[in-house]
């Protein structure tokens, strides 16, 4: 019998209709066994170090939402995290080891399904990284990019929600390519927190442009105006008028990856894109990938990619929140751009 | 000198704002030399034969669509056609030969830009056919299925419009490359021209399921009828609201090929589709492609082509309208789905 403990969890109190607010979710403490249960095969129970905040969620905290599977009501949140096993009946992970993976927003999670769950190979990095640049959101930029955005030097490139946890990787990564490469974020009409983000994208991530999209009344124009000559590869992140603008400045040939779509994810009445025609007549390939079917490309991400963290010749920004308690309001935030870089919480450091 | 004769054309006479009528056109007899004037190289001057009626012409009679160039009001429309040479100072045709390509609605035409002008090789089938199945609508079907669909042996494939020019060869590719096949076509409901489309597609055309979606108020719910396991591939001429209700019934990994959107033509405010979340969730590729950017796989096209219709492994279904003044009507019928099988207009037979 291992030792009974409290384990505090962040909990769906109801599900979402349109926007979540902190108030759909609560915090819970409960109780847990710091021992994996006689006949549970395959599992390991762990301690949860820092919970990522990822767009995505906000879709299974609605209770059909036609795209992905729901949270259970009542239950803690799952997502992706960083987690130090305490007890393992599986062959791959040993007590002791740093894992990254589906984990559940809760001090101690007990995990059954391992299929999304891989060792942290590099301790001398930070380990936050591993819910953002080393985890998730890093590989989802790398096959983004490098998998369906076909860059070629030169490529003039557009990134929405760039300062995100993949958005400004996919930037990093096309400046690498040898594009020209413009980056939106938002947040409230001249904010401060509007102001560090385009500061960041322009001065310490290395995009050529950045605009904050919420000043904008007409994202065509303000298009025009950062790509005259037109855009050759969308990074899609937001979805909806962004990228029916896009489509209308896009060049022949133009490659669309769509990764996620924000903007319509707190919305009741998703809003319809018009000029799909340009599909055909621009000859425009538009293509949505989810990053769990290439996960075997990590180890070869990993190899690109820690030499350059290392080199400092790639930058990583997050925005960390202390405690579990913050959870809630640190994904709430997430929805209207109030956090500058990759969203992360703490729950523990060790 | 050439002799010089009456030439009967028919002229846009007014830019059309959503659909098209037949008033919008007008048939005019000017005269025309039948020798291309001096210094004028590089040119042929052709007697048309047959006229093609393609979907695409409607958006070039749109003052500014937007999309593609419109035509010159009070000048002849243009468009595909077969016809032969009656004086050229091109080093590439002679006069006397036959010849298909971009020409003028009209009964002699002098075209100067030859880069969509080709040799009518095959004299043993119908020349019509230039118009369809061996020339633009057939590479648009070849190009549009072999190099966008990326098709395996058994996937499932729905075509729209499934009954024109393009789609009734597309679906017949489908069915030797092993896919289940199901097409819709649309006329006015219960109306003999629509139970001969399907009639068409299920027993002449060999698909394993055709519908006419006039008769449907549900896009998603029939399309869950002919779908129960969902849909790999989609070639779409059609776009709008079918499109939407085809993602929602998109199978994981699914291909969209869009070759046109001929909903969208006669409509002042497109369509929105408002369910390209799909396209991440369900891993979809949507690609646009125009047939101009494809001319070089002409030769393999009929190399391909024309032994599966000398053996009658493969059919075509044309609908033919007579004289040059059929043209407006012939051209009016398209956008509300009255032609049964690629609509062509015969000039002259020789």
């Amino acid at each position: 019998m291992g030792e009974e403990i409290s384990n505090k969890q962040v909990i769906l109190s109801n599900y979402v209709k349109s926007s979540v607010k902190e108030s759909d979710m609560s915090l819970r403490t409960s109780k847990i066994q710091l021992k994996i249960p006689r006949g549970c095969d395959g599992a390991v129970l762990v301690k949860n170090l820092y919970l990522s905040c990822d767009p995505y969620i906000i879709q299974s905290m609605k209770k059909r939402n036609g795209y992905i599977a729901s949270f259970m009501l009542d239950s803690p949140i799952s997502g992706f995290g960083v987690s130090k096993v305490l007890d393992s009946t599986h062959t791959n992970f040993k007590t002791g080891e740093l894992v990254w993976g589906f984990t559940g927003w809760e001090e101690y999670s007990l995990i059954k399904d391992t299929n999304i769950l891989f060792k942290v190979h590099d301790k001398d990095l930070p380990l936050s990284y591993y819910t953002g640049i080393l985890g998730m959101p890093g590989m989802t930029a790398y096959v983004g990019f490098f998998e369906f955005c076909s860059p070629k030097k030169g490529d003039i490139m557009y990134v929405s929600a760039a300062s995100g946890a993949v958005g400004q990787l996919v930037g990093q990564f096309a400046k690498t390519a040898g594009c020209y490469v413009v980056g939106s974020a938002g947040s409230k009409e001249k904010s401060v927190v509007a102001l560090m983000k385009v500061d960041l994208l322009k001065n310490k991530l290395g995009f050529d442009e950045a605009f904050n999209y919420k000043e904008e009344q007409d994202y065509d124009a303000v298009l025009k105006r950062y790509f005259p000559d037109g855009i050759d590869i969308y990074f899609d992140n937001v979805g909806g008028k962004m990228l029916e603008a896009v489509l209308n400045n896009m060049r022949l040939h133009g490659r669309v990856a769509v990764c996620g779509m924000i903007s319509q994810y707190c919305l009741e009445q998703l809003e319809g894109v018009h000029n799909l025609l340009y599909l055909f007549t621009k000859r425009i390939r538009m293509e949505g990938y989810t990053v769990s079917d290439h996960y075997h490309l990590y180890p070869k991400f990993l190899e690109m990619v820690v030499p350059l963290i290392k080199e400092e010749k790639i930058t990583y920004v997050e925005d960390i929140a202390e405690g579990i308690e913050s959870a809630p309001g640190a994904l709430v935030g997430l929805y209207s751009g109030r956090n500058v870089g990759k969203q992360v919480v703490v729950v523990a450091r060790e």
